[in-house]
């Protein structure tokens, strides 16, 4: 183990998507990352296995801020209502204050079908986990999964929304509550 | 253009599922697809790209399915139950006793990461289209991009479930409109 960098998986992650913005993804190497962030390649390999790992690290962050938030929610709570916390709460504490980021990070991953490939694999693994997390809370399936992708399918929706936004973005988490209203508005025949 | 093969495109198809099952997928040539069939290479390639593209050419005939029995449905009808129908008559037209053929094709996919993988590309790209479908007949955004997702979740669901399902299955669109009435109930908060 090397010497201990302070925070140099932020630096290493904010250098990356600089450079990727700067000189596009597929001619930003990992050395030049590390560069950029003052370290080494091995330090770089120490936090990342890859280049395009460093897109996606955030993706296990929020699969695991949604799942604990839904096993946060009383028991008994409906499986939807759980689900619709769990979002809203992950939402809350990942994306607050993390538009321009948020932001800069999708335009380079809608820009590549690799990438945009890995973020339908990190959105079925959340709509997995959340099927996963409801039936352990006794939700009987289909209930289970259809509410786990209806879940996700906001995430999805109001998150390319939140996007969208541009000067003066809303909070993705009340973005996601108002698509949540819509949702319950046609599913329920409107 | 050679001389026309009596339904070749079927046939290939037949053989490759064949071929991938007893051999595996990643052994299987398109060689040995096109002899196995009675064909030729070229004739193979007249018709699939490669011997992915064998897997998953149903995927577009789905979306057609869909995208037209939604666009089929009488205006005014509310957009999340021109969904259901559209997802419960294209699997009526496409499904109907072609369980044995479903089930083996989803073995094969199941089994590799990069089939998954273009599997989730289809869906979310069938998901794309209903939305566009849903907005060309005047729903707005959120509600149509929403009602998408929650139709594709619903389709991904019940197929999943039907594949399940073994000896002496339902018929596909029996199972989706099971699915569909929990839906309902979840998304009401029930």
């Amino acid at each position: 183990m090397g010497r201990w960098e302070p925070n140099a998986r932020g630096r290493l992650g904010k250098a990356a998507l600089e450079l990727f913005d700067e000189r596009g993804y597929e001619q930003t190497t990992v050395a030049e990352i590390a560069k950029r962030a003052g370290l080494t390649e091995r330090t770089f390999f120490r936090h990342y296995a890859d280049k395009r790992e460093v897109l996606f690290a955030g993706s296990s962050l929020l699969q695991d801020l949604v799942v604990g938030a839904v096993a946060g929610t009383p028991e008994g709570t409906a499986p939807f209502d759980a689900v619709a916390t769990g979002l809203r709460t992950a939402a809350a504490e990942m994306f607050h204050g993390a538009y321009a980021h948020a932001r800069r990070r999708y335009a380079i991953v809608s820009a590549h079908g690799d990438l945009r490939e890995r973020e339908l694999v990190k959105l079925a693994s959340l709509s997995t986990a959340l099927a996963r997390t409801l039936r352990g809370r006794g939700v009987p399936e289909p209930a289970a999964s259809l509410a786990a992708e209806a879940g996700t399918g906001v995430f999805r929706v109001s998150f390319e929304r939140w996007i969208e936004e541009g000067e003066e973005p809303r909070e993705l988490a009340d973005v996601i509550g108002e698509s949540l209203v819509a949702f319950r508005a046609f599913a329920a025949g409107a």
